[in-house]
């Protein structure tokens, strides 16, 4: 949207899909920058827009949105919203978008502080608008492909600047890594937002990221190479996704 | 908590865990009461506390919280709290009882629209407060035991208003279901919030809900029996994850 | 409400009147427990309900909302909502009865620290609804019958955690009031909440309700059988009082 | 405070009262001005001021707040704030006095619309600080001397833009009452809010200030005379009042 | 507007203008009294009417607000509104004007710290209301006068509590300024909010206003003759700045 | 900051400034994109920071802000967020770059109406935190250069879409302005917000932007090179405001 008129704004929001990529700025331990979650939901969307060239449904890009809900890494360092801030910034962009003629948007997320309050953006949006919404975080969009199966490792995705996000840097932007990688020896107990004490049990304690060292997993084994399948697989998972969407929703485009 | 004296109640909470069930007055179509979502929480909750009796860890139960977060289900009748209300309520709920010298607190939730803003309650606590909060949606804890999965329907689980709800309230609200079971027809396409057309997407269509009649899928073949063995095995369920969660967190009883 | 289906409770609206009960969870001394000012409210409707089947207009129960605006409280045990939270609530759940159909609605109140808000919130809604809404605490409806009279203490009424709790606690629910009932000497300076200055006054001081223990008048005497007399005459005035609000505002009725 | 330095403000502030007079802008009928309340409470608070020179408690005078909450009278004319604004300046104003070493603080009302709102400020306002805090409605304060009881005029007090407000103004700024003073009949039924069908019940209905032509009863039988008695009465009962606050609260001046 | 009917302010607002005059309560050093910036929007509005009278379009004046955002002073003493709350006011204000039939309004400030609150009100208020409304702080209306320009010192308007205000208040309000006036030697360097390092550049810094003192610049030096000239002056700009708003804005008169 | 591990951030906060540009998404014409304030800000932004290196004062560049408040564009195309989001958007990273160390913050805007949000939130964040604090919108930064004189057009700086902007866009992002550039002919009477009928009036008149069409002045006469010359000064002009602060604020490095 940054390059174009507002005209051609208004006019790919009669039938496109406004696409709105957002991430965070925070701690991502020793080796990962602040803007790790921003920089690889920008690298899926674009991975996803490539592969939609051509035959795809029309898509209009908007910046990512770089500063997320993070106030659990504010311990070590972040840029963080509140989850109400967050909330009433998607709701003015959701909103602003509608105003402008959109009807079909796609929020993808980066970061998974993030997760509730988008979808409930989202929720709260379609209740008062004629609109279709969908949002997703890049990491659990889809079925895994037999080359994603081979080159990931579903017990430690996407954790938190552990091996997943530490694969998926290597391959989309190798120079803001730190080499070499920590290694990182697990912590006892594990955190308890990670891995609960019983499945489907949410728990959150007091200083518990502080207490891990604000990661769940040892990043040291992660590679360029299987990093980039990884993200190929997200992107075109991606791509999958804003073309079913489209498919659903065609009877919003006017 | 009702039945307490203040000292009681305080005492409770030196080593306890307070146990907050949270339900919603919502249409569920023709044959299920408006309290449904409130009722079946509290049931699994009752199930729960009585296989705790005697060697679980003490448990305090606050007054179930009836009403939720419903908007969706307005177009037909509900009482229905905003996102913000909510959020407020559990975040003054959880602050009182830490004030009451609480440490350890658990929401149980009996209605799908309540789940972000609880998780985001939780979260947002246990950021403050020197505690540790767990939370859980009653359908979708632990994994199912030979005799559940024999029982349930996970394709259609939890639904709203379909087979799985209908089952649990023939067991524990007989009386409160109206017979005969109405015949469900699938609607095409199928509701949009239920079967996304892309896996991990969530997708939100204005008027979704109304369009597809209030339900997900039909209750008709429901009966008392298996949702009796699905309701003990939810009581079950939550039993064990509130001995997990007394485990883990047993620094934070004082 | 809770057991009607939303056809049911949205025919119910079209002539019927909605009842709100709400209470709270706070401190009773040491000999009542937490939810007294729900548990009597409740018992007030109860009484109420009893009186109008038959011949009285149509009334819906909603759940009692047991949940109140009790920060004086924390000092020993509550659990409480700020005004802004107990304000939201009742706003939204007075609009989810308009958005349903209801115009007419009455709020019954169990505890004082309710009071302003609720009324604000009945002001509020009828400016921007189309509706006729009530509200009363039920100690301060109508005019004393001869019984009444004979039977209370109206300087003592309703006091917190003194004489007329206690002694409808004694009717209402006799296994939740610790015996033998506690002796309490009189305070000096009696609590300036209680017994201002200056007839017509409000004052408030910090710290005024922990320094006069929590309750402002000596419970020992009260007794069970003019705890039963009292309640009876709070639930006849609240049945007259929801027929005098049925004639009055008929025209509210579809 | 106006004309005092912020060195006076302080010092004055130590052992003083602040008197905070808040009014509205509102219609009053054919006869009143918008101001009626804000120059009733200004008036009202002079004669007490009067009264205590000499060997009253110090008290600090605030600029009266000339605007109140109002909605109700919108559908003529009115500046009015919304409860959630009206709350939102008490407690600055309150919290403002603390910061500047205040302890004992007195709010005048002139506004029956201000009066819940005002006591919820109060309250909220003492939970937090350390301070004692005063509320009162000028009509309300006290009880009747003899003369204002053969002045007075009870089942019409306060009333709106009737015969006790159109006395008091007659006395005290008989330049801004329109004459001859109009005359009202009855309005059939009579206006729900102020005479409601149950006693102890409050009742708001849609438009009922409007229905009603937006006055309570019938000025036309409303002189000066009567009315400098009651307003005389009226300073005196506050005067009275800042007394009896004042030896109440001694132990908070420092 | 305190003075007139309801009717007297609807059949005013077709037409005419409304004025609302926005002040402070705030320490003014040593020798200034806390109402400074209220005098002195009030003086200036009071010279600007009467030379209105006559020939200039039809104005109402509303009551001053006495009360601004002064948050910076308080450090010393102050009655300040938060700028959430300032900005609420503002929008009731403008809406209930709005409401009572007014479509064009002019704010005239007399307190810098209200500065950014009011023009973004105003803004706000025309986004979503038909109608014309203007904001002006009054020492920066129009350009200086010959006489202004002889009489005034430029480099030290406004400051706060220096040679500018203590000018115009000896001739405004001389009773209400200690004398002999204070001798305030320059404090190095200077205070940062006054005298940014760099032209444009807003700069603010953790307790600056109390590091220098609670003023701008050296008062010792006011006259009331000089004082005088540039109150006329002030008001004289504040006059045509009125008749202008009226020329550009018939076109929002009913 | 994007591309910093956390201890990289907090490292540099200690003696760094942290620099947050902010722009904005909205209508520039039919010639400019959505984006120009943001590419706009951001492009002053590199030309500071190249000219600071080496002998500046370290910097740490946040993400700039795309999003900012521009409900006046929403007529033809924006994504705008409200007054009160853009303000907990500015105070949430001011708290956070806090939290994570830093003591000396600048914003660059980009857009005009961000400018009241900036400034009141910078105030308040310095009112709560012992950090220096400095905003500024880039045009108006400093005084102009004989170069700069030479080479502007102070009568249409900056205006919006017009002249100024489109000139510094030749020069920035050339292939991001649509040629031939369009010929915008005067409208009658010009926008009151851009041309107040009084000097010193800010007025704000419903549908202004709409009615002029959503530009100030006219482009067609724009070209690269002047263009280039305006952009260089304002970078070096930013250059040595960033000089300036660092000087006036070692004291707040730690």
């Amino acid at each position: 949207m940054t390059g174009l008129t507002w005209r051609e704004t208004r006019d790919a929001g009669r039938s496109g899909i406004a696409l709105l990529p957002i991430g965070s700025q925070e701690q991502h331990a020793d080796h990962l920058p602040m803007g790790t979650d921003t920089l690889l939901a920008s690298a899926v969307v674009d991975r996803a827009a490539a592969l939609l060239e051509g035959d795809g449904p029309p898509v209009v890009r908007l910046p990512v949105l770089p500063y997320g809900h993070s106030p659990h890494h504010l311990f070590a360092a972040a840029v963080s919203l509140s989850a109400a801030t967050l909330s009433a910034v998607l709701g003015d962009i959701l909103g602003s978008l509608a105003r402008s003629g959109y009807r079909r948007i796609m929020i993808v997320n980066g970061h998974g502080g993030n997760d509730e309050i988008m979808r409930l953006a989202v929720k709260e949006f379609a209740l008062h608008t004629d609109a279709a919404v969908a949002a997703c975080s890049y990491w659990s969009l889809g079925t895994l492909s037999p080359d994603e199966q081979a080159a990931g490792r579903p017990e430690v995705t996407p954790g938190h600047a552990g091996w997943f996000e530490t694969s998926l840097m290597l391959a989309a932007h190798p120079a803001l890594v730190r080499t070499p990688l920590p290694v990182r020896e697990p912590v006892e107990p594990p955190p308890l937002f990670d891995r609960p004490p019983h499945a489907g049990l949410t728990v959150e304690r007091h200083g518990e990221w502080e207490r891990v060292g604000g990661a769940t997993d040892d990043p040291s084994g992660a590679d360029a190479e299987r990093g980039g399948r990884l993200l190929a697989a997200r992107g075109a998972e991606l791509a999958q996704a804003i073309r079913a969407f489209d498919t659903a929703t065609r009877t919003h485009s006017a």
